[in-house]
């Protein structure tokens, strides 16, 4: 299979050409004419297949403001709607693969009421996407460890049984312990050689000090380039050298940042995390579901975010956004054969666009979706 | 004319007569079956049309960092790719009306470069877009008047040859003298008998010390309810006594806020305005030009926006965003006739929703737009 005439991230016009679902080779295109863009296939850093109403009717959120009401009444409407992981899952996957996201990281509740049964869900979806969609999922304790007996059990079962990933969830603010709370996460990650990715909406000096307990551990089990800190809110609170200090260290212990861009708060900064050393990369979190009815599966859209976020407005520096759902992901997630390049995966979106900044700032359906060498979706199929 | 079988934001299902451009009355549906979603016409509450590239082959932005090199970037490139006010202008209001978008205030700008030649463009288009959209026109000092000849006489023109509102921007930052600059403002404002909108993007206490001397202006002129502060990051920047000093401040003199939400800071608190009775509504800024190349035509897109920036979720909060874009932006910019009323013009949008958060989450085009009595657009025409 050849894919003529496009432009890699906006460079010249060349074929590529795809053998056995990888990139065997590009060669300068013989056509005339203006040549639409070329982007690697789009990732979704962070995600909750199991608790999105996608595809749903639509859904009256008249929960309360808690975050006790919140996590209560998802497991109430959960119950009165009839929600399905695996069929939730499938519609937001699909989505998203239309939108041109071909690789996606979501976290799955591990709780007294769902027990394994997310996971199970979750993991036969995994199965079913095989060769159009790779998925990593993320043993996520949404209610806490320590303070919910049979959780610390169903986590070491999620990761046997083939999570790709171990959760967490704010050590302090859930389960009131944070030594014990990342004893765990630690210690289940290390018993199954499994990375990490801890949700930690912690804020200011909280935040922090988590952030120093995951680092510590990162580096005294050797999972550099292992752990994700997912949100990580502290690094949009604190400032100056405090700032600079936490993320030489987490440079230091190669511990990525996933943000979710809220345009609510403050979140870590990208260009002095960059300048640091420190891996930065954008996922939705949740999305039209009974947390947040906001967000949607499309990565470009995403990125298009994390350019408001951060005031990127120079072509140049709206591409550093596209990194964002795409090489950044790929490395801190751990995404192998990821990109532009012979040999990697032929995992492409092919889009209407003259510059990366155009792809994302319109946001144009793509003309066409390739995963695994297969065309799977766009305009144009 | 009879516009079937809608349920006005999200209520009973109703038939609307109309006759004249006017809503005439409402009577009970006869037909069975789901009914689309009726809102009044939306409103962009601050927008410039002279400056959007909107409509345009993708422009590379490759401005410099600070204020001046956007200031100057604008006037080269407007001469180096030909732009034009009314062209341009048109494309966006098109646009925007294709979105549902019936009311609109635009900036434009008045400097040394363009004098009245904007101003001119965008009166021709206002007179071209009557009976379908409603322009209002902002005599807008973008280089500042003090520092620039000339510029306190061509707006003192623009008023007298049609603008329907004096402008101004931040009396101190700009024109480094904020009691000459708002007098020069005030002064020209009451000799037409025009209403004030000021862009105000100073920060923390010399924002706050600026509003404080509009706002004394305001009372002192009695044009309460006559002047809208557009951005006021301030508000943003300081807490608890004193945002609720100003808050009351504003308040006593019927200033509103305009609030392009900016995901990246803090902007002026929606439901604090609301509860001390400041009118806070939205508008886009800049859409896709040489100072930006974000945001969209798109009103439910904005309040949107709105939602995210001040973590609305709940439908009946989500149903506040809307409000930013409708009634708030009417009360403010003093948009006449306006609402799903007897006797209001027949400015109105049929969604594909099932309530107003679904409108502004989902952001589906637009039935049919019908302004001034007429439909003018909507993927059933």
């Amino acid at each position: 299979m050849i894919l003529e005439h496009v432009r890699p991230m906006g460079g010249a016009a060349v074929d590529v050409h795809i053998a056995e679902g990888r990139i065997s080779g590009f060669t300068p295109s013989t056509r005339e004419g203006p040549a639409p863009l070329l982007l690697p296939g789009l990732i979704e850093g962070h995600c909750h297949l199991d608790k999105t109403l996608w595809g749903r009717p639509w859904w009256r959120n008249e929960v309360g403001p808690s975050l006790l009401d919140r996590i209560n009444n998802e497991k109430a409407t959960r119950r009165a709607i009839g929600m399905d992981a695996a069929r939730e899952g499938r519609a937001l996957c699909l989505a998203h693969l239309a939108a041109g996201t071909t690789r996606l990281r979501s976290h799955v509740d591990i709780d007294e009421e769902s027990r394994l049964s997310h996971v199970e869900k979750l993991l036969a979806l995994r199965e079913e996407m095989n060769g159009v969609m790779e998925i990593q999922l993320v043993a996520f304790p949404q209610s806490g460890i320590c303070r919910m007996p049979g959780v610390e059990e169903w986590l070491d079962e999620a990761l046997r049984i083939g999570c790709d990933v171990m959760g967490g969830l704010d050590p302090s603010l859930i389960d009131r312990d944070p030594v014990r709370h990342l004893d765990i996460v630690f210690k289940l990650a290390a018993r199954h050689g499994k990375p990490v990715d801890i949700h930690l909406h912690e804020a200011g000096e909280l935040g922090a000090f988590s952030m120093e307990l995951i680092a510590e551990r990162t580096r005294a089990l050797g999972m550099q380039g292992r752990v994700v800190i997912s949100h990580g809110f502290s690094l949009g609170d604190v400032t100056g050298a405090r700032l600079d200090g936490l993320l030489a260290m987490l440079a230091e212990a190669e511990v990525a940042i996933c943000t979710s861009v809220p345009p609510s708060r403050a979140v870590p900064p990208l260009k002095r995390a960059r300048e640091l050393g420190v891996t930065l990369f954008a996922g939705n979190d949740n999305i039209r579901d009974t947390w947040s009815p906001h967000n949607a599966p499309d990565m470009l859209a995403r990125a298009a975010m994390v350019a408001l976020k951060y005031e990127l407005r120079r072509d140049e520096d709206v591409a550093l956004a596209l990194d964002c759902v795409t090489v950044e992901s790929a490395r801190a997630c751990g995404f192998a054969d990821y990109g532009l390049a012979v040999g990697a995966r032929a995992d492409l979106v092919v889009v209407d666009a003259a510059t990366v900044a155009e792809a994302v700032i319109t946001r144009f359906a793509p003309l066409k979706v390739i995963s695994h060498g297969i065309v799977v979706g766009g305009a144009g199929t």
